[in-house]
């Protein structure tokens, strides 16, 4: 019998990777875990943890604005960019070093190295050449921003990566895109300050999201100031010459702005890994291909999160990881749960959502039940904010399930964390309708709803 | 077979009163309704609503505060009481218009007089003198701050009534009381700048609460300055010659405050409202009596809300208006479920909570398992803010049912409100450990304790 370095080495210290190299090493096995950047990954470095901070800072403008309606009357505020950006690095090398010492404490071994695959169990620490071996390999190196090098002028652009370390906003900014990532950066620069325009080739942001929800927060975004571009594309970035940029679009616009950024997805980290030497299958995105247990078609050999391209998102790669240990560490086989994931987008208002769109139950379901509350959050009532939230619950008619729930509005996304447990737990609109309210709050419309709003029959509105 | 003036007349124009009145009406029945002062009740006018406005405002300087860690620099603001007043008061206008055109709109006939009970079947408006007759009367006169006329110098105390329209701030205040009522009212005046003292009877503030909640919430309390003095009374409250007031208490402190306010339970508003010449009965503490289905011991009359004493809650009067409709109406007895009701305390931090504390279920199940985790919530990394948030999840350990959900901290109501249909659905621990996370949210926390941070077995602690 071979014998290994390692029991398990696992490539990027993100979150699924450093799970799965934490909680192997506390069961006693042997782990080695490379990591070429920063431990955290994209979700602690340069994703939802930043992202969220930034969020929390764009939204102070409203505040005090909101303030007078409620008998405060708020002396003139400034911003400062770099005070923002010195006290989010503060946090998250806080953050970078719990993950670091969660893995000191577990005994696993850490390498500050790029690591690439030599072999089925081998690994090759690109900084001091070393070479190691591993009985089994985890991969979970993640995702990187698409560059779109096919456009003129990529070059002069900037990505998400860029955007938590600008020396210093821009006084405008063109986003590309249309998922998460551009609406949540567009309300952040635009909360900050910042003249922002977003511009997307579809025909309405967040394409997969139930449409009330697409069509609700692009209306408050408007209303907010955000310009939006719908159904174009950028044909060339230049240099205006000023320190600025000029941004053709297809449609003709020319736009002169002070920042471009690109938000157009994200590529899986695969380049350079060495896959080819282990003969790992990728497929045509770059994403490693796994079967239902995170195993690529190499047996010693395994993927987790982004780099799978399954669900991006940081929870679901820590799943992921606890179900690797559970099925190669424990003795349980587990497959990771990809069914009735809940979401949010922090953009402002936020959206929060599980489940069915109403498109997606209305073509699946002979029958559905639709139920839609819009409102103005008590809130606004004083501050005179002109916003609404709305909530939508999806039922089949068939079985009385609630198969869809989604809200535009103010904490939507911890509503859609319990709401998930609910649809989950394949709860029906009677559970919902058998819980009593409690006020004043606005979740409490999602359990007064007790009359459908309209039915969707065979496709048809009804 | 005798005429009727009226087939349904409603004494009471809160929450459960315009709610029976107007539905009824909307199903063609001839209604009447009489209010003595505003419509809307108590949560409306003097409750709920302006209680929720007022917490808003006092939240704002921690707004102010924490935005210097996100790199804000805020002006010096000032509060004007009573701008607040009159934008409330005209929020509260408008909500009152909503409630009359209501009942309007569904063809109720509005009485804005004081009533009385003269028999079974009969009505004497106080304002007109008028006698009117009605098939089926609806009592729902709901309750009142008790006045507590025993203490020497109650009669210069105030109550929350009181609490919406002083003409204007006092620079400190005493509140009496460790039940919600006053536990808002001092982070509210706390929080708008005003020096404020609680003093409760018992050994800690909100009594039927999880000690967690409880202890929590005072620690917190504390440390944004408000003084708590426990086991302690209020015996004498006397004018200090200068405007304010003297307090004298048990404990032997003398304490002196701008203004002294009493929150020390609510009564049955039944005095004089005519029940004996009907023959209704009342308990020991006034409030009147009804059978599973909201009907007095006289079969004509039925009692609603607050004044039958059952939960003193808005959501609860509304669902025992609509079970009154179904039953008597629309012929489909249905019983109020007073089962598993979610609450909210709108103190600063929140909690928000539904089924058993810990206590509870500890007395009541063999064995339970405590899912408890406490963490410093995202946003208070920047802001620098001393604050935590409090989860607690209660499983009963014979079938995993989730018996108890408490959570002190942000939007904790909003959270109790969807915690509400799981327990009432009767979901699991399994369900909630099935629940993808969302990151980064608070809630995400109440899907990922997977282990149990302790059991109670018979009681104790294991």
């Amino acid at each position: 019998m071979t014998t290994y370095d390692y029991d398990l080495f696992v490539i990027g210290g993100g979150s699924g990777g450093v799970r799965s190299a934490r909680v192997a090493a506390s069961l006693g096995k042997r782990v080695g875990i490379a990591e070429e950047y920063r431990y955290g990954g994209t979700c602690v470095i340069r994703g939802c943890v930043p992202k969220k901070l930034f969020v929390y800072a764009s939204q102070y403008p409203e505040h005090f604005e909101d303030a007078a309606g409620y008998g405060w009357t708020v002396g003139p505020s400034t911003f400062d960019w770099k005070k923002l950006i010195a006290a989010k690095d503060k946090e998250i090398d806080r953050l970078e070093g719990l993950y670091r010492k969660g893995l000191e404490n577990a005994k696993a071994e850490i390498f500050d190295s790029r690591a690439e695959l030599v072999d089925a169990h081998t690994i090759k620490l690109s900084k001091s050449g070393q070479t190691v071996t591993a009985e089994r390999i985890v991969i979970a190196v993640g995702g990187t921003p698409n560059p779109h090098v096919s456009l003129p002028g990529y070059e002069l652009t900037i990505s998400s990566n860029d955007a938590f370390h600008l020396d210093e906003l821009p006084k405008s900014i063109l986003i590309a895109g249309g998922g998460y990532i551009a609406v949540e950066f567009a309300n952040i620069f635009h909360g900050l300050g910042v003249e922002t325009t977003l511009i997307y080739r579809g025909k309405e942001i967040l394409s997969r999201f139930d449409r009330d929800m697409r069509e609700g927060l692009h209306e408050a975004m408007v209303a907010k100031g955000i310009r939006i571009l719908l159904e174009d594309v950028i044909q060339e970035v230049s240099k205006d010459g000023a320190g600025g940029f000029v941004a053709r679009t297809k449609q003709g616009h020319s736009l002169n702005v002070g920042l471009v950024m690109l938000a157009l997805g994200r590529d899986p980290n695969t380049q350079g890994l060495g896959l080819e030497n282990a003969g790992v299958t990728v497929n045509e995105r770059g994403a490693i291909v796994v079967d239902d247990y995170s195993r690529t078609n190499v047996p010693s050999i395994f993927a987790l999160g982004d780099v799978t391209d399954r669900v991006q998102l940081t929870p679901v790669a820590i799943h992921e990881a606890m179900c690797f240990i559970e099925t190669e560490f424990r003795n349980n086989p587990t497959k990771p749960d990809h069914h009735l994931i809940a979401t949010a987008v922090f953009s402002q208002p936020e959206i929060g959502t599980v489940g069915m769109s109403e498109e997606e139950a209305a073509a699946k379901f002979e029958e559905i039940e639709v139920y839609r509350a819009q409102f103005r959050p008590m809130k606004a009532t004083l501050s005179g904010r002109t916003e609404k939230t709305i909530m939508k619950l999806i039922v089949n008619a068939a079985d009385r399930k609630v198969v869809g729930a989604h809200i535009l509005g103010h904490d939507a996304g911890e509503m859609a964390q319990l709401l998930g447990i609910t649809l989950k737990a394949g709860c029906t609109k009677d559970d919902f309708d058998a819980t009593m309210a409690v006020h004043p709050t606005a979740s409490e419309e999602l359990v007064t709803m007790y009359t459908p709003s309209y039915r969707v029959k065979n496709g048809e509105r009804v």
